[in-house]
C-alpha cells in the first residue's frame, strides 16, 4: 500500500488522496457526482442518526417532497431563485427512443418534451412552501416543524469529494410559525443543536456566528452559521440556519388567520448540513497516515489485530482475542478481530491507521504468557500493554478520553490559528504567513467587504454571536467598529 | 371530520381518500411526484429501519450512487435500457437564466446545454456496475454486498399514492458474486427476507415465486417476487429479487480473476422494495374507518383518551394517565397521551381510528373511581375494561396479539379468496365473479400468457415455489402443465 502525501507537502492532494484510499469515496461516470463508498456511508449514516436523535428531541418530525421542482415555483421566490438558477440540472425531456441511425444507442424522443421544465432541487424551500400553502391556514396549524433527508443537485463547476459535489447528501429543516419571535428562535435553536453536534460528536469545534449580508442564504433575511478552522488554516461552513422571514410565504401566499383573527403571512425558517461534514472531519483530525475518528463516529471503535505463526498459535490467540471482542461488545463498543490469514500484521496495522480506527489491540503468543495486550491510539500514535484483566473498562474509558483529547487537540490548533489583525497590513501578513481565522474590525459596507475578498480572497465568516465585543477601527475605511469580524479563506 | 367512501361503495375512492386523511401523503405540484407526510413518513421508517436491520445482519453494507445515469451507460445493457427508456425523466441543460422577455421569469439557457443527456435513475444498475468495474479484479474483491436507499423516478403516465408515483424511495442491493450458484443463493435469500419483513412486520402473507420470462426485470436471468393479495381482490408485487447472471458484468466489462487464474465475467443480483409497501400495509388491513396498522409498524402503538369536564377532571385524569403512559413506556411501548382541551373525546376517537393507532385507552371519571380503564382495538374495534393494575402487562401482551391476529385475518381472506381452475371458462367466471388470486395450469408459453392477459386482463404473478405441486392442462391450449401457477389481476 503506497503511503499518503504528506500534508506539508501538498495539503489538497493528501486529502484527495486519503478519501480515496481510506475508502471514504470516490469519483463516478457522472461528471462531479461522487460514489459515497461502504465505509464513508456508514460513517455518515452515524452523523445522519445523531443529527436525527437531536431533531426529533427537539420536536421536528420528517417528511418528504418530491425531487423536482417545476420552473413556475422555482422562479416563485426570486432572490432563491436568482441565486441558484445558474447551476441547476433541468429536466426537459420524459423518455428515450431508439437512435434511427443505430439501434443499439438510444436519442432523447423530441415527442416527449415537458410542457414546462423541472428543476432538480437545489434546495426545497419552494417546493415546500407550495405544499404548506395547503396545511396552513390557522395559528392552530402552527408551528410546522420538518425535516427531511435527501440528495440535491447543484452543478457547481469545480467539485471535489464530500467538499463541493454535483449531487451530495443532507437534511434540510423547514419550519413555519405564526410570529417572527418564535421563526428567529427556531433558526438560533437549530444554529446551536448544529454546533453541539460538531463540537461533541464530530469533536470538532466551531464558532457560532450570522453571516454578512452578502454571504447569506440566498432568500433568507438572517443566516446564522457554524464555521470550523480546518488544518490548512482555510474555514469551513458546516451547518448553516436560516430565518427567512415572511418572504417564502409572500412568493407562495401562505396566509393563517392568528389568534386575534387578523390574516397574516406565515414567518419561515431552514437550516442544512449536508455531506460536506465528512470533509470536515476528514480535514479536522486526519494525518499523514490516514483517517482520524472520533469515536463516536467510527464504524469500528476497536479492532483486534493477532500477531501469530501458525494456525496453533492463531487458535490461541483467537480464544483470548474473541472472549476480548465479547466483553467490549457487551459495553457498546464495535470491535472487529481481524482473523485473516491472507495479510501480514504490518499491513493490517497500516490498513487500520488509513481507516482511522481509534484503538487497535494486538496480541501475540508473548502477551498470552503476560496475559497482557498491546493498545494503539490512533490518534496520537502511542503505545502502551495493558493487562487482560479490566481490559474492557480501561478501553471503554480510553475511548472517552481520545474523544476528549481530539476536541481539545483541534481546539488548541483553532486557539493557536485565531490572530488579531488592527490594520489592513499586518491582516494581510497573517493571511499571508499564517492564515487561519482573523479577527478584525469590519465597517458594516459591502463595499469593504467586497475589497478585502477581492484583493487577498478572505470573506467575513461570519460575525460572531459571542460576548467578546470590542470596539475599533475598520480596516480599510477606518470608520468605527462596534466589534471584531471573523475573517479567512474558506472552502 | 368527513366520513371516508366506504370500500364497498368505491374501492379506489377509499384507497385515496384514506391516504390523504390519514395523513400519510398527497399530491404534490410536480405531475406523479408525492409528498409523503410526516405521519406516513414514519411508518415508512419504521419499515426502512426494520428491512435495513435485515439487510445488515446478512452481510450487506450501504453506500450511495448517483442520481444521474449518462446516456451511454444507460444504454449499455440493452434490455435494461429497452424496459426503462420509455418513462424516464432527462436533464439536458445545467443552467436558467432570466427570460430576456420578462425580468421575473427565467428560461432555460440554450448555452448551458450537456455534451451528454443524464437520466434520472430509474434504477441503479448501470452506473453501479460501472463502478463496479473498478472494483473488482480478482475473486478476493467478491461479493460485494451493498444495499442502496434513494430516490428513483419513472416517468408513469397513470400514478396513484404510493402505488405507483413518478418519484419513489426505496431501496436497491446491488451484488457481485465469484459464482452463478452463489448469484442465484444470494437472490433466493433476499426474496425470503422480503417475504420475512412482509409477514413477521407488515402481518401481510405472501406467495413466494418467480417471474413468468415476460414479467422479469428487464435485464434480469430470473426474478424471484412476492406476492400479497388486496382485499379488493387484486395481487400487488411487494417485493422482488433478480438474478442477473452476467449481462451486466458483460455490458460493463467486469471480469475478474478466479481462484484457478482465469479469467471471468462476474455474477450479479439486485433486489429492491420501495414506498409501494404503504400502498400494500394500507390495502392489506385497513377498514371503512381508516387505517389499520400492524403494532410493529405504528408510530403510535397506544394513545389514552382523558374524558372529562373541566381542568379539576383532567388533572386528575393526567395524573393516572401519565403513570400509565410511563410505564408503558418502560416496555418499549410508543404511548401518546392526548390531553389536548381543544378537541373532544368523540372527535379524538375518530383521529384515532383513521390514523391507524392499535390500542386506545378511554380514562374518564369513573374509571378512576373503579380503578379501571377502557380498552379498544382498533384491529377489530372491540372494548373491554381492564383495571389499571397490571395493565401494562396486559397491553404488552395485547400488542402481540393484535399483530398475530392482523396476520391471521389476513391469511383467512386470501385463503378464501385463492380459487382453482381447471376450465378456461371457470378461469372467467372466478375472476369476474369473485376476483383473487386463481391458481390454474399454463403451457409455459408466452403466447398463453399473454393471450389470458389480452382477453381478462389477469396475469401470472408467479410460478409458486412451494412443493403444492400438481400435474393437469392448460387453461387454452390444453397442453400438460408440472404445475399450477398463480393468476390475478393485479396493482
Amino acid at each position: 500500500m503506497a503511503k499518503l502525501t504528506s500534508r506539508s507537502e501538498d495539503y489538497s492532494k493528501w486529502y484527495n488522496e486519503l478519501v480515496v484510499k481510506a475508502d471514504l469515496a470516490e469519483n463516478s461516470g457522472v461528471r462531479g457526482c461522487m460514489v459515497i463508498k461502504p465505509y464513508g456511508y456508514a460513517i455518515w449514516e452515524k452523523m445522519r442518526d445523531e443529527m436525527d436523535k437531536k431533531f426529533k428531541e427537539t420536536g421536528h418530525v420528517n417528511a418528504y417532497f418530491p425531487l423536482f421542482v417545476p420552473k413556475s415555483l422555482f422562479e416563485a421566490e426570486e432572490k432563491n431563485a436568482e441565486g441558484f438558477a445558474k447551476e441547476c440540472a433541468v429536466v426537459t425531456h420524459y423518455r428515450l427512443k431508439t437512435d434511427p441511425d443505430n439501434p443499439h444507442k438510444l436519442i432523447v424522443d423530441p415527442d416527449a418534451k415537458l410542457e414546462e421544465e423541472l428543476i432538480v432541487r437545489p434546495t426545497s424551500e419552494a417546493i415546500i412552501w407550495n405544499t404548506y400553502k395547503n396545511w396552513i391556514q390557522s395559528y392552530r396549524d402552527l408551528p410546522i416543524l420538518i425535516n427531511q433527508w435527501a440528495n440535491v443537485v447543484r452543478w457547481e463547476m469545480r467539485t471535489r469529494l464530500f467538499l463541493r459535489t454535483a449531487e451530495f447528501l443532507w437534511q434540510e429543516g423547514h419550519t413555519a410559525h405564526a410570529t417572527k419571535d418564535e421563526a428567529v428562535e427556531e433558526a438560533e435553536k437549530m444554529n446551536k443543536v448544529y454546533a453541539d453536534f460538531a463540537e461533541n460528536f464530530m469533536a470538532m469545534p466551531v464558532i457560532q456566528g450570522l453571516k454578512t449580508p452578502s454571504e447569506r442564504f440566498a432568500g433568507a433575511d438572517e443566516t446564522y452559521c457554524i464555521e470550523a478552522l480546518m488544518q490548512d488554516g482555510k474555514a469551513l461552513q458546516a451547518g448553516t440556519s436560516h430565518f427567512l422571514g415572511q418572504n417564502f410565504a409572500k412568493a407562495f401566499d401562505v396566509k393563517f388567520t392568528n389568534k386575534e383573527g387578523k390574516i397574516e403571512y406565515a414567518w419561515a425558517t431552514s437550516w442544512g448540513t449536508s455531506t460536506r461534514l465528512m470533509g470536515a472531519l476528514i480535514m479536522t483530525h486526519s494525518d499523514d497516515f490516514g483517517l482520524v475518528l472520533p469515536p463516536t463516529l467510527a464504524p469500528i471503535q476497536v479492532v483486534i489485530v493477532p500477531i501469530f505463526k501458525g494456525e496453533e498459535q492463531l487458535d490461541q490467540i483467537s480464544e483470548v482475542a474473541l472472549d476480548i471482542q465479547a466483553k467490549l461488545k457487551a459495553k457498546g463498543i464495535s470491535v472487529k478481530f481481524d482473523n485473516d490469514t491472507h495479510n501480514k500484521p504490518g499491513w493490517k496495522f497500516a490498513e487500520y491507521e488509513l481507516k482511522g480506527v481509534p484503538v487497535r489491540i494486538a496480541i501475540g503468543p508473548k502477551d498470552l504468557e503476560n496475559k497482557s495486550v498491546e493498545i494503539a491510539r490512533r490518534d496520537n500514535l502511542t503505545k502502551e500493554t495493558h493487562s487482560i484483566e479490566g481490559l474492557d473498562s480501561y478501553i471503554d474509558e480510553l475511548l472517552k478520553t481520545i474523544q476528549k483529547d481530539l476536541y481539545n487537540r483541534a481546539l488548541n490548533f483553532r486557539k493557536d490559528n485565531i490572530t488579531k489583525a488592527d490594520t489592513y497590513e499586518e491582516f494581510k501578513k497573517v493571511l499571508e504567513e499564517k492564515g487561519g481565522f482573523i479577527y478584525a474590525h469590519w465597517d458594516g459596507t459591502a463595499e469593504e467587504e467586497e475589497q478585502i475578498k477581492e484583493e487577498t480572497k478572505a470573506t467575513i465568516r461570519c460575525i460572531p454571536l459571542d460576548d467578546d465585543v470590542e470596539a475599533g477601527i475598520s480596516l480599510i475605511s477606518g470608520k468605527p467598529s462596534q466589534r471584531r469580524v471573523l475573517f479567512a479563506k474558506a472552502y
